[in-house]
């Protein structure tokens, strides 16, 4: 066995038992790597941060996806930003309503290597309810003038690739063309200045904004956040049997310990 | 700067940036380390398990006292078993009524070292309410006969010198000092069957049982969870300005996501 180590902060590091790694490619964005793991199932890295293993991945895309959509009354088209791996449009397409998901994900590789190795969730990419386009995320935000029922930003750390997905104009252009959002908004152990500047941009956009909490092992701290924008009055709600979403966990997810608030 | 890595399961390591070791010994029953940290602060390791860094230690000594001290009506006389480092004493010491604290350890350098190098943990144990003694806590819950409003268990994993404080005839013994017991029950993550066999023995001595979990970084897995076995209702309150515990986070922390029930 060895290990795959992620710096995961100056002083913090997260090691994988791997037994062998099956894909390494290079992007024209991004590292990206696949390993069969020990304890994991397999392992889909970025610029050798972990973005997924089979073991976790389900607290993730269902506490990206559910929370939100259970609010809402009718959910038809959604757009999902990133979300390449397919986990994401996987939890989307429990929704019966659901007519129409578009994926905007900047790297085609990413999506190549789900379809190709992650069994539970590339192949939910092909379902024909799903467009994929292959672009940069912001630019179609920025040019498109569909409406969406809900936009999912599902990217990577808001640094390289990821970073203009959380800016104050991406934010504005998402605005015009939804009235929910819903992003991954890192690790409030460690990101808690980063948090603090989203929220104060997403604010001027919408006007309810729901901060929550999951606990996710293979994410840097094991504790992840995300943030909703909306118009929309908090009703935890569903009926969907899954291992982490319930309407009482997310109820449960927005209470954040003091240290953790503003 | 160099990297202190625990081995937290087969397939999964956490590493902490460390400046320098600042102290090794052997004592009878473990390796005993401490170190100076890139961002945790000081350390303490145990057989090369963080036993707690001085950064993210108040989550696990908050949420081990408040929870039941909270719905106690009177506190008066505590056992807290373990716990040499003196963290679980200083939370207990926020309660006016608490006139007696016992605090049963069985490594004498356990406490010599939180004293010398953990100067918001340490000299909590040399308050006048307070007796140590240092001893096997097994044999201390078997042969005493005092009353105590409360035990708290707050020991290492349940292997090695910790195994004998999960046991059943421990619990039991430990009913018949008290009415309101808790524990540290290790990580939902890693450790549900471990969990499982511990509540199916906890419930044979106590009416209600309150489950319930916090998010330590530097502990395996980022979940931890804590038992309560008592006769009182469930009735989360506080007015104490913490960190991490407040009524409403302990209500949230009852709230277990479905993968990691029984």
């Amino acid at each position: 066995m060895q290990w795959f180590t992620e710096i995961q902060n100056k002083g913090m590091a997260l090691s994988i038992g791997v037994k062998k790694k099956i894909f390494e490619g290079k992007s024209d964005f991004q590292k990206v790597s696949v390993f069969n793991t020990l304890e994991f199932g397999r392992m889909l890295t970025l610029d050798d941060k972990i973005m997924l293993t089979e073991r976790d991945e389900f607290v993730y895309h269902e506490m990206i996806v559910h929370p939100v959509s259970q609010m809402l009354k009718k959910i038809e088209k959604v757009l999902v930003i990133g979300g390449g791996d397919g986990g994401t449009v996987r939890e989307l397409l429990r929704y019966k309503s659901i007519k129409r998901i578009v994926l905007v994900e900047i790297d085609k590789m990413v999506i190549d290597i789900s379809k190709r190795y992650f069994k539970t969730l590339g192949k939910y990419l092909d379902d024909k309810r799903v467009e994929v386009k292959i672009m940069d995320g912001a630019e179609f935000v920025k040019n498109t003038n569909e409406y969406f029922n809900l936009v999912i930003v599902d990217s990577t750390d808001p640094v390289g690739p990821g970073e203009v997905l959380f800016s104050n104009e991406f934010i504005k252009n998402i605005s015009r063309i939804t009235k929910n959002l819903v992003s991954q908004t890192e690790s409030p152990f460690l990101s808690k200045d980063f948090i603090n500047r989203y929220h104060k941009d997403i604010k001027k956009y919408f006007k309810n904004i729901y901060f929550y909490i999951a606990h996710i092992p293979t994410y840097p701290s094991g504790l992840w956040s995300f943030t909703i924008g909306t118009n929309l009055k908090l009703k935890p709600r569903g009926n969907l049997k899954l291992n982490y979403y319930t309407p009482e966990v997310f109820k449960a997810s927005i209470v954040i310990p003091p240290v953790y608030k503003d």
